[in-house]
């Protein structure tokens, strides 16, 4: 039994606070791929307007849509696809070059996947939000198991100079997944680059555990967005210590249980890093439904069904 | 890699079958608690039109939805859950004495709770379909995992004369939960009952690992219905087989993960348990993001959030 006790609906209440009456997204504009009825994004209509949209985008007042129309008729698929891509990056790169968008701060971001498109299109990475589309991160939680089954997790604390969060405790290997890469690829290397941890040992060793999915809208900008997040477990000896390897990480800690969630009743973790324990805590049988009363709408809402598609066919 | 291709969304889709949009809920009748705002359940209009209401309870055909009026003014909000409890149960009593609904043939069942209510408040068992009151099941899997890590089920094969999906696979061990029971209680007993598995070893072994939710709507009858099962994994010694100990489970197999996937396809497990099984290669990286185009759907559909309340101050 655990001495701290912590809301931990509240902490899934922070990160998955867009409401779930449908009626919420009325007031939103879709955003469409070329060829597809299903929406990639929603996007606030103050957005939409300030978005310096190049030619092929039409944008529907009435019906509330954002949608490339090919101006070649005939077109195969994959060469409408390739002029979205196209116009969609120009269109991004007049919105960084003018400074449009604060949460941009004028600059560009690594490519990321649509999720869910039928051809592969990329999108800058801090782009995704202003027009509401999913991005997709890997957290990976290491551990260590007593002989007596007591186990103690290895916490980082974010460096003081980052832009996001500095300062806060974190997964303890975590990243947003590039274009290129498998949220599994993100996590080997991550796991290198921000803890010292080898390839050889995270590829055996980590397991994928399953993906938490929400929907967060930014308190300050109002941009509503879905959120991906692989979670993965990495059960270590005792004896391998994640030493920090780049400039993000500031230290990490062996973090007994009760320490962990005093750290998160305290509000020391990046609010979604709280989603990977507490889903941690659920497959361990540390959270059960015999000790929190909110037990079913913790984990329903830790896994929510985003209204993007998240493979090609859906 | 397994050589089994299963179309996992094809079986969650069997069992979570109401549709997502809100419209579908417009045709259904809202059942309320006494003093409670949250709809505990939707009810079709021919069977809100056929159950024998006894008095105090209020249809508005207009509005959608029945509620328990307490006829007398002031009492307390105990009393009133008491008065209810008296009038829900006699009402049940006339549908069960005059044969009116065919799913309940006539027989009376065991009281479970109505979850999420403020009061305690039970309801039998198979009548909370008709009332589209969500019940509880809790699942375990047992299993055993070889040196060289692979793992093996016990799965059942259900006896010939149930009622119930005769003859199918099913959980290692599983019930429902009755009113008396937590969902951990439930599988300590039922796995003694069901597989001679003292309750010793499950009280200290089985693991609480989450909980799956998804709602059915019953293809004979059409009731819609929320559902609950709390999961348990027990990875047992080599050396202890599951045998079974009442008429419910005519033997134990332990079978091989291919052999598993291979029953799974061919559509020989009791349907629900599909997704014990799918939850469980997903929380020990069977099931992974590289190996399952519709893995985010998959995971998002089995913890569905279900439009009834969970917990009493939700």
């Amino acid at each position: 039994m655990l001495a701290t006790k912590v809301d931990y609906l509240k902490l899934v209440d922070e990160v998955d606070n867009v409401p779930y009456n449908p009626d919420f997204f009325n007031d939103l504009y879709k955003f469409f791929l070329p060829g597809d009825k299903r929406p990639h994004g929603f996007m606030l209509p103050e957005t939409v307007g300030k978005m310096p949209w190049s030619s092929g985008f039409k944008v529907d007042h009435r019906l509330k849509f954002v949608q490339f129309v090919d101006p070649l008729d005939g077109n195969s698929v994959e060469d409408t696809a390739q002029l979205f891509a196209g116009a969609l990056q120009k269109t991004i790169d007049t919105a960084v070059d003018q400074d449009l968008f604060p949460n941009l701060h004028g600059m560009h971001s690594e490519p990321y996947k649509i999720i869910g498109a039928k051809q592969t299109i990329h999108i800058e990475r801090f782009t995704a939000s202003l027009f509401g589309i999913a991005t997709r991160g890997a957290h990976m939680t290491a551990y260590t198991r007593a002989a007596n089954g007591e186990l103690k997790f290895w916490i980082p604390r974010r460096a003081p100079h980052l832009f996001t969060y500095p300062d806060m405790l974190d997964s303890t290997v975590a990243g947003g997944v590039k274009a290129t890469h498998s949220p599994f690829q993100c996590i080997v290397e991550e796991a290198d680059e921000e803890a010292s941890l080898p390839a050889d040992l995270v590829r055996e060793k980590a397991k994928p555990v399953g993906v938490l999915t929400y929907m967060t809208r930014n308190r300050k900008s109002g941009l509503v967005r879905p959120d991906m997040l692989y979670v993965f477990d990495l059960e270590l000896p005792e004896d391998v210590v994640p030493k920090p390897n780049d400039e993000e990480v500031a230290n990490f800690t062996l973090m007994s249980l009760e320490e962990t969630v005093q750290a998160m009743s305290r509000g020391e973790f990046k609010p979604n890093c709280n989603l990977v324990m507490i889903d941690f805590f659920v497959r361990h049988g540390i959270i059960t439904e015999e000790n929190e009363v909110n037990y079913v709408e913790i984990i329903s809402r830790m896994h929510r069904r985003i209204p993007v598609p998240t493979s090609p066919g859906m």
